[in-house]
């Protein structure tokens, strides 16, 4: 994040004082029993150029929807704000996208806006996605100390897909599907939003939302990266080493869910869609509000990027995050 | 609007098949009790680059009030969607636009978010805006045969104030005011929404927003142009006469309500805000859905562009309507 980003959204914290706005720390709105998020992408800062149309619009539903999931929120509705900018071709792709994904999840779509830019513009298409709240709303900032940290899940996936692209953009397999249609964690997040102390979902790279929960919780974070969840897919592009859970640890785009438990929570008691990972990686613990990770049972130092944050800069060293971010 | 605008919208009306979608014949979902739109506004389309930051700020919130003011609905909360794109002075002076709006008419900022584009993208600036519904929700398409055709506001006096401004930037009075820091019609709304028949606001010009209604009223409507309620500031710059009127009727951007209620209504049992203006503008009658216009008791040949469509070509001609239009 730049520290243009960050003085900007410090001042719209100053100015989102409503208890709806849960202090914007949560992602999402909370309004009458409507759990309610807003997230936009654009063209060239979180989808490529050449990335298949309809992809992009399953990924705007499946970024809103797992904010939805994190907060144990059903799908109730969506307001979808479209650009076109002259190329009917791909915009009805996009839109092909967009009603896969809401078919697939249950998402009405209910309103938007559609805006003519001139032929060429940037793209930036925004969805406004609202769920009905479950019996619990859990936020970030509820972590407790002496909390399990679990994740529901896998890390990387999508951004090793990424990269596999980046070298061969016709290439295909399990993870370039990973990071084409991602899918949103909704049925998880549903069972275990009642009974989770704090929960988001992991978007820009475990370790930098990981710390977000950290300082939001006002507690110390435990890591354990052996314990990371990482697919077969995975394992077989990249290996299982140290290197590797860090770069699924800081890659992003992982639409899993994050959320800390009471020691001893046993994971059975949940109902879980049939399938889902649900990993114990570490713990909360009293102290200053960071994070710590640790491999073999010895400290691993922290590299400098925790995550992928936005930034203006379209150009990205190697070790970048992917370009499509926050699930 | 463009052919694949119009493409657009109809295959959106065919996927949003959702009652709370309201066929989007609205520009409003109504869920669980909420009014909900999303308005976005674009650099170059709405607004000019060189339009004031703080206005460009208060005009996206009113546009979307106005959405709300024509359902009758009372401001819960707001989602801003904000791309930064490097100048840091512009997006301050922008969010305390917004700032101002949201507190002048009681809309808690909840949530949105914010995202980094390339330096010198264009600029997309998105709000959804969240209402608690009245006793009822007038849609558009629910007027009658026989209702008397109804208006708050008055019209073409934001379209004057650019005109102005086009031919001289630094110009100043009330017709540049209008369009900088438009007002939308909130209380008046709220007090006649339980009454009216069909009700919606007059955004891309009243010709053209009354030719929807019709349309989607199945239904006629005449209108008097004498009848048109015109500012002593406008009539002051372009006169009274039917040019001017036509002007009025087509330029758009006017933040007005446009609703049918039944013949004989009284407006008087209303309890309109001080200073309301409400005025008696038409008929619906039997016929086919179109509009028709009338002055001196005579026909007026209805001019070709009835108002707004968005179109993705920038330049416009000099009879074109004002940059910024959607109230």
């Amino acid at each position: 994040m730049t520290m243009r980003e960050r003085e900007v959204i410090q001042r719209l914290r100053r100015i989102a004082t409503a208890p709806e706005a849960r202090g914007l720390l949560d992602d999402v709105a909370l309004l009458d029993g409507l759990v309610i998020t807003h997230d936009s992408i654009a063209e060239g800062v979180h989808f490529l150029p050449h990335d298949p149309p309809a992809s992009v619009g399953w990924k705007l539903v499946a970024v809103n929807l797992s904010d939805l999931a994190a907060k144990g929120a059903s799908p109730a509705g969506a307001l979808l704000s479209l650009t076109l900018s002259g190329d009917g071709e791909w915009e009805n792709a996009f839109l092909t996208g967009v009603e896969h994904a809401c078919e697939s999840y249950g998402l009405p779509l209910i309103g938007g806006d559609t805006i003519a830019l001139p032929s060429g513009s940037r793209r930036v298409l925004g969805m406004t996605a609202i769920g009905r709240a479950g019996e619990r709303v859990p936020a970030r900032a509820t972590g407790r100390t002496g909390d399990g940290l679990w994740l529901v899940g896998t890390l990387g996936d999508s951004a090793a897909g990424l990269q596999i692209l980046r070298q061969d953009r016709h290439a295909t397999g399990t993870l370039v599907d990973v990071y084409r249609r991602p899918v949103p964690q909704l049925g998880a997040g549903q069972a275990i939003a009642p009974r989770a102390h704090a929960m988001m979902d992991v978007s820009d790279g475990l370790l930098l939302d990981a710390s977000r929960m950290a300082e939001a919780s006002g507690c110390a974070i435990q890591i354990d990266l052996d314990l990371l969840p990482l697919s077969s897919a995975f394992v077989a592009e990249r290996g299982g080493g140290l290197e590797a859970r860090l770069f699924a640890a800081t890659a992003g785009d992982d639409y899993a869910l994050l959320f800390s438990l009471p020691d001893g929570f046993d994971p059975a008691t949940l109902s879980l869609p049939m399938g889902t990972r649900m990993t114990r990686i570490g713990s909360l613990a009293a102290g200053e509000p960071a994070i710590a990770a640790s491999s073999g049972g010895q400290p691993v130092e922290l590299p400098e990027n925790l995550g992928f944050e936005h930034s203006s800069d379209e150009h990205r060293g190697p070790s970048a995050p992917p370009v499509a971010d926050r699930p």
